[in-house]
């Protein structure tokens, strides 16, 4: 079982996301567990309660618009949300529970200019224990999270959001369609999915044999997947197909 | 204003999404308008209700595991949803309402052999008057939707995901975040946004300004961001910037 956590400003955001379709059922099925947390707790867990500090963001230094994400309640976040199994007491600070530098945790950062998420690290990724994303706002997030406390920052792809919340739901769906179990189809996943997690894609039809959307006009299906003949069919397959990986 | 319409089989996924953040405050300000439809509804719009016909998938012609959409709801769905004041009546033809082929609308179906979508692409697709979202499921839908009926395919990324819904959110998001307005701060908009829709992108610092996460370890904002000298900050900015179009 893999263990999300998603740390966020707009924690409603994921209600029925996380509600509905295999994502829903894979986590009923413990194949996944996802936990969302309001950064908003980890501001106001002291008795000076001055609007400053209950606040997840500020201006940034040096001018600009736009607000930042604070370093230090994120810092409290992360510190919270780690496996506690996964923490060991180090012989030199003995008070203190600190991450285990060997835990299969990563901690992910969502940042326009972090390294492409794709099929091959979404791979690598499913055989961690926990991963714990920070969705930033896209306007900014203090860059001493991306230096010092994330350990890999990442982007879905050439566009600008709003902050990591959709990428964290890509991140995930993605993810648990390779756990085994989660498409509930294992031969699915041996007849489309590569050894390295590649996805093979190729054009499918279904009927009708011919819908005529107006009359005269006709879409056909190939004759060839109708043929019957298998090799004829596979090759036919081969040729319109695309591993993405 | 831009209106958006989705068509999907899972139409709760959207609820808490388009309820949250900027998404929300941006439909209430008229700036954008998102319907989703669930595709079902086009398939029990008549009397021979047999399971068949109300099925919107079916096994794939030449065999092969999972299900297939059908292209015949997805037309219907496509006709039904299409802004009304954009179709014309054709000569040929008039009994029938056929859509405008100038009418700034565009069909996309997400698929992950399609075209990336990028930051320039939703810069153009921001432009029109309705965008009209075909939400796959990555098993399969029936080929003639992508040759016949979609005018675009696209994939936000080289990841493989269980279907459009997601890809959905991304492209709506990126693209309200272009339309004049949906930020609500367009200062932010002119310094932050190129001509081009780019995003200027840069590392961002906020109190305090050192952060001491344990006894003898500080994570310190760079000198100068503190120096209060504006054009040493803008080449420091400059360095540490990154546009993404």
């Amino acid at each position: 079982m893999i263990k999300f956590d998603i740390i966020t400003i707009f924690p409603k955001i994921f209600d029925s996301y996380l509600k509905e379709s295999l994502i829903a059922r894979a986590q009923k099925k413990k194949f996944i567990k996802i936990n969302v947390h309001n950064l908003r707790k980890w501001t106001n867990d002291n008795h000076k309660t001055t609007r400053l500090r209950r606040q997840v963001d500020d201006r940034p230094f040096g001018g600009g618009l736009g607000m930042v994400l604070k370093v230090e309640p994120i810092y409290k976040a992360i510190l919270a949300v780690k496996s506690k199994k996964q923490h060991v007491q180090k012989i030199d600070d003995r008070r203190k529970s600190v991450p285990d530098k060997n835990a299969k945790t990563k901690v992910i950062l969502f940042t326009p200019r972090g390294k492409k998420f794709d099929q091959k690290l979404a791979h690598q990724l499913s055989k961690l224990d926990q991963i714990i994303f920070i969705c930033g706002r896209y306007e900014g997030v203090d860059e001493r999270v991306a230096k010092n406390i994330a350990d890999i920052e990442l982007s879905i792809g050439e566009y600008d959001l709003m902050g990591g919340e959709l990428p964290a739901m890509v991140a995930i769906e993605t993810i648990s369609r390779l756990m085994p179990g989660v498409l509930g189809k294992p031969q699915l996943l041996k007849e489309r999915i590569t050894k390295q997690g590649g996805f093979i894609e190729y054009a499918q039809y279904t009927r009708p044999e011919t819908f005529e959307p107006k009359k005269g006009k006709k879409w056909r299906v190939p004759k060839v997947l109708l043929s019957g003949d298998h090799k004829k069919i596979n090759d036919w397959k081969k040729k319109h197909s695309k591993v993405i990986e």
